[in-house]
């Protein structure tokens, strides 16, 4: 049963948290070829009705977010299993006078010079993010439920014996990665592109970012190469392809967003949620989820590492975190290595 | 009265952002025009009306909050300085069905089994919570000031012209730490000793960490040994003192939190804060504040960049991000590195 095509919806931390989540898809697996489709908002105002809520796989009071595993209402899908994923919206500078003007105000507590008030904006000016995976599979859900994380420390060895095997194994599906590549989705929302087959990349904005403020911005630069599983597979040779996604990313996002690379972290994950190489580029002072020491790459530090020993990520014990229930984990727990 | 205490007001660490207990406000689901009756807070309809935003003090996209300084509108207090802090409010399993139901639904983009949408939810199910310090000292507003963040990118001679002689003219006092280590003060606090007086070191809970759950475990090993400043001291022979803070530190969280190594997120700080060589022990799960891969270096990756190279940390670039107002950006940028 090949699947587990990853992809970045959620927004919470911990390991599958990265910047990107994990979404198995493989099992329903015809619709991996469908054509992706854009008919602004037609049947939207039904899809929510009638849908049925089975379990809350995770909530954050911190990044005010929840994870439902559900079931859809009438409409083409009805029964199917779904995930919806919500999310409450930033706050946007240039409503906020609006937002004053409009809102209702109820005072709950006061205290000296402090007091507490529930607010009421018109709904214009407060909405939630919805991202809905449907139909999902039982490994799109078991993925979003929360579970306890465990470092792992993974020799050259390891990866050879255990995880590599385990990944051929598992033949991850990444369509909808040749998706964007090809055109076929998303075209409209491609911030750069550079469509050299080697060291060509398309950048494009991560799923957790609405485009609608700066301090969150959040993109990714898929690599056009389609051999790189991870930066296990990196060695000197692709030091072109890292130096131009780093060049020419950050140029990029100067050109098209004001931010310049002083501002910028720029990442690789390790695991990383699918196995086509990529790079995160993130705003310094936004703690994205996945930006943690123990499972992010700073860009630079890869290209050094290559530059000193082009069998940097071939020989070196790497540390990252999985989830309790992680197949790897399995793996690695049969090999005795956990 | 002025600025006397201060008082925990944001949630940044989550500290105070637990699911809030809501007022089920008892207005016509839908009713935008509404107009608040007298209740509790009677002027609370107009307290806002006229809030003149002076600046954006800080803002979390991940967190949904906004610190505005601001002067009041007409009012008791017209014309004085206030803190507004927003926060949107975590979702509520108990409301989900309604919000289905009520909300409208608006989609934005579909690619395979993946589809966004904005939600706009009746206002009575999506409120936010507002908290007002009025008036506001000086010393309030400055206090949530955030600073903006530059990543600095140090080579090995940057940190040996600019970095260290700016370290050594300010002669930073660790009286403190010398203090713990000579039992002068905290000595109640430490968790494990050894006195090795080349290899041994004190742990001891991090302040931020109040001890009372597991889930935010924070601890600092603080090396007896009181020339090593930084990382960009480390050599070789430091290795037996690294690993012997990474096996005793992680045996002695075990013996006295049950909080086994493959729980634990085990690094230094460059720059840290204080230059006198030690390690944070964080609990995984738990996106400790200066966890991220932009200033945290694992203890086992510095321990391998070691063995391979006793160079290492005098020759590699380092990328660290300083905040706007640190006098070493001031020098770097005097230096012309920045």
């Amino acid at each position: 049963m090949a699947d587990t095509k990853k992809r970045s919806l959620d927004s919470d931390n911990g390991t599958e948290s990265g910047p990107e989540k994990k979404l198995a898809s493989g099992d329903g697996a015809g619709k991996d070829t469908k054509k992706p489709t854009a008919d602004p908002g037609s049947e939207a105002g039904s899809v929510l009705a009638g849908f049925q809520t089975e379990k809350i796989m995770r909530e954050s009071s911190r990044e005010k977010n929840i994870f439902i595993h559900g079931k859809m209402g009438s409409g083409p899908n009805e029964g199917r299993d779904a995930v919806l994923i919500l999310e409450k919206t930033p706050f946007r500078e240039d409503s906020l006078a609006e937002l004053f003007k409009t809102s209702e105000l109820k005072l709950q507590m006061r205290n000296d010079i402090y007091s507490t008030y529930h607010l009421h904006p018109p709904t214009h000016l407060n909405d939630i993010k919805a991202t809905m995976v449907c139909p999902a599979t039982e490994k799109h859900i078991k993925k979003y439920q929360s579970q306890e994380l465990f470092l792992i420390q993974e020799s050259g060895e390891d990866y050879r014996n255990i995880t590599l095997p385990y990944i051929q194994e598992q033949s991850f599906s990444v369509q909808w990665v040749y998706n964007i590549l090809e055109k076929k989705a998303e075209a409209d929302r491609i911030v750069f592109e550079d469509p050299d087959p080697q060291n060509g990349f398309v950048l494009i904005p991560d799923f957790k970012w609405d485009q609608k403020q700066l301090d969150d911005l959040y993109l990714i630069a898929i690599c056009h190469q389609r051999e790189i599983k991870s930066l296990r597979d990196l060695t000197r040779e692709h030091l072109p392809l890292l130096q131009n996604i780093q060049q020419q990313g950050q140029e990029a996002i100067m050109k098209r967003y004001s931010v310049p690379s002083c501002r910028l972290r720029v990442y690789l994950h390790y695991q990383p949620s699918y196995y086509h190489l990529h790079v995160h580029f993130t705003v310094l002072g936004y703690e994205a989820p996945g930006c943690g020491v123990e499972r992010a790459h700073l860009l630079s530090d890869v290209i050094q590492n290559l530059q000193t020993d082009t069998q940097h990520y071939h020989t070196r014990t790497l540390t990252y975190p999985l989830r309790a229930d992680d197949a790897l984990l399995h793996k690695l727990r049969e090999a005795g290595r956990f």
